[in-house]
């Protein structure tokens, strides 16, 4: 049996509404400590990584762990229906085969009540081994979303340098050539702040494409951290009060272009 | 020879918008009562019924009672030169073959006149009998608009069963099933206020494309009336200072799944 | 060598976007005296010339007359990446084949630079010849572009009759016929002023496709004004802080219908 209820349940709109266009179909995972996520992208050049906390909840209870097989396609439908300040409450017998959400205005005159069928899907759970990384920056997640929109303009690869002092995002392609050099800055608008630890300078490229894809999840947090490192995937972090969204994503290498 | 003028002629905007989808082409009928539209949708599974009272313009002449056939998808678009703070005039001269549309600002110095060339349609006035309905709902036009098209996301059949307590909306497909549930709630807010009179219960399914079709009436009045009764089509009615739009819709039976 | 500084950037957003879907390469034509440009669209119905004057950027620095050819679609995509608050620097050193775009937001810890590849394109500078029109109209452009943009509903050809007392937009097709016609205005409000100096009556037809399209304009000047005589194209010129930009464009002879 696994029950949860969650008064804020616009989070979970917005966190399925920022994977959905990346994995299809995935495995809650299900124990007493919360409620994960561990999916590659359909074309496997992406992982996301979802951590929801039991204790963020309003209620969690679950007797065993468990893996509940769902279409995030559905489950997005679903929760089409909920109203922003409607809260959610999620439920599965044992064995039911069903996962019942439960939506709940403030005015309790309205209840919604619906079924969402479980798929059976393989359990692939990766161990992601903890890693130092090399250089790790803190900004606007809104002003990354706006970077990253923007360069799109010009192509599709995406250059990443950081050293001690700045962050550049450098494109090049028909259209012209440039760069956005963003320095190190205390403020106390969130949208003005930078936050740059460097171990080792780094100069990795990446696909515009996932990265816009990704920060669909600016809905969920104000900040968003990058950590990276030489020839490994780079880490695009969104944290909230219910817990993190993490997506991986394998730099390019010169041939890709 | 008949004359209207109307000072809120934002609202004949938002009739021709409301029906547009169903009917292209429909007589309007005038007498010195006032006009009104009868008109079966092109698939003959909806009934449009439009009545306008003569005393609600500011103006209102008509000689003898009179067809005007006339092009609903050319009328849209001669309305929407209108402004939403325009006064308009409807004239037309007997056996002009024309309907003159005058729009006229607040401001006097700018007016626009258009020439709607008339049709000769089949004049087919259906009688249309009073009835006793099993059950009336009424509620918040925007409340019924938001469930129909939320619903949209599961299946297009919408199940609606009455007793006298509650209101269910329920629907069943690929996605998953599952149903809204509204009690019966006397506010001081329209959207949270349900009234429901129940002489006997019912239980009947329709189709949301249509339902969804009607709802855009909605920006004409912030209630909604719902009438059923079994085996006979749902009236959905919209009342407002002018007048009346209302909608008869046949109910699905189960082989139409 | 070329440089200039416009610390109101959006401006020259704007004036690209108004002048994209008509032109996609064009010649900067700089000189001490400022940047203008005079090209024909694709079609050769409609000449746009733009002039900004040197005095109004806050920097503007020339060796030598120029011509930097460049493209308007690249042009634009870069200039999408400025935002609206930034400052724009654009500067080319003599024979770099390159111009260069500096984007800058009132906070300094972001800086955005861009090289645009110039392209050498046939310089061919029309004399257009002072002319003396029958009549000149200055209105408001957000009602202007309005007009424009509802009669469009009716047909694509507008014609336009100017007397001492009103101009009247008439237009004619299967959806029906009509007018609107403005009276000459003198009032607080832009939007409801309307000036009109006539020397011999005009009545004269445009196509509205070309209008709509340079009525993008608008966003550069709440005020356009028009100027026509007979056989002659009709000039729409925009003036702002910067400089101005007309259009002229040929009008429709009966055939063209």
């Amino acid at each position: 049996m696994f029950e949860a209820v969650l008064s804020n349940g616009v989070v979970l709109k917005k966190i399925v509404e920022s994977i959905k266009e990346l994995v299809t179909e995935v495995n809650l995972e299900i124990t007493s400590d919360g409620l994960s996520i561990q999916a590659m992208d359909s074309s496997h050049i992406a992982l996301i990584v979802l951590i929801l906390k039991a204790s963020e909840f309003e209620e969690f209870q679950c007797d065993r762990p468990q893996n509940l097989g769902i279409s995030i396609t559905y489950l997005n439908k679903l929760l089409k229906i909920a109203g922003n300040d409607d809260s959610i409450k999620l439920k599965s017998e044992s064995d039911s085969g069903i996962l019942t959400l439960t939506f709940q205005g403030p005015n309790n005159e309205k209840i919604c009540e619906f079924n969402l069928n479980l798929l059976t899907l393989d359990a692939e759970h990766l161990g992601i081994p903890e890693q130092e990384y090399s250089a790790e920056v803190k900004m606007s997640s809104l002003e990354f979303t706006k970077i990253c929109r923007e360069l799109t303009q010009v192509t599709d690869t995406l250059n990443i340098s950081i050293d001690k002092e700045a962050i550049k995002f450098a494109v090049s392609g028909n259209v012209g050539a440039g760069c956005i050099t963003m320095r190190g800055n205390v403020s106390d608008k969130v949208e003005e702040n930078l936050f740059i630890r460097v171990n080792g300078n780094v100069n990795m490229a990446f696909s515009l494409r996932y990265l816009n894809l990704f920060n669909k999840a600016a809905m969920l947090s104000e900040e968003v951290v990058l950590f990276l490192s030489p020839e490994v995937p780079i880490v695009i972090q969104f944290v909230f009060d219910l817990g993190e969204l993490k997506y991986f994503l394998a730099p390019k290498v010169a041939d890709d272009n």
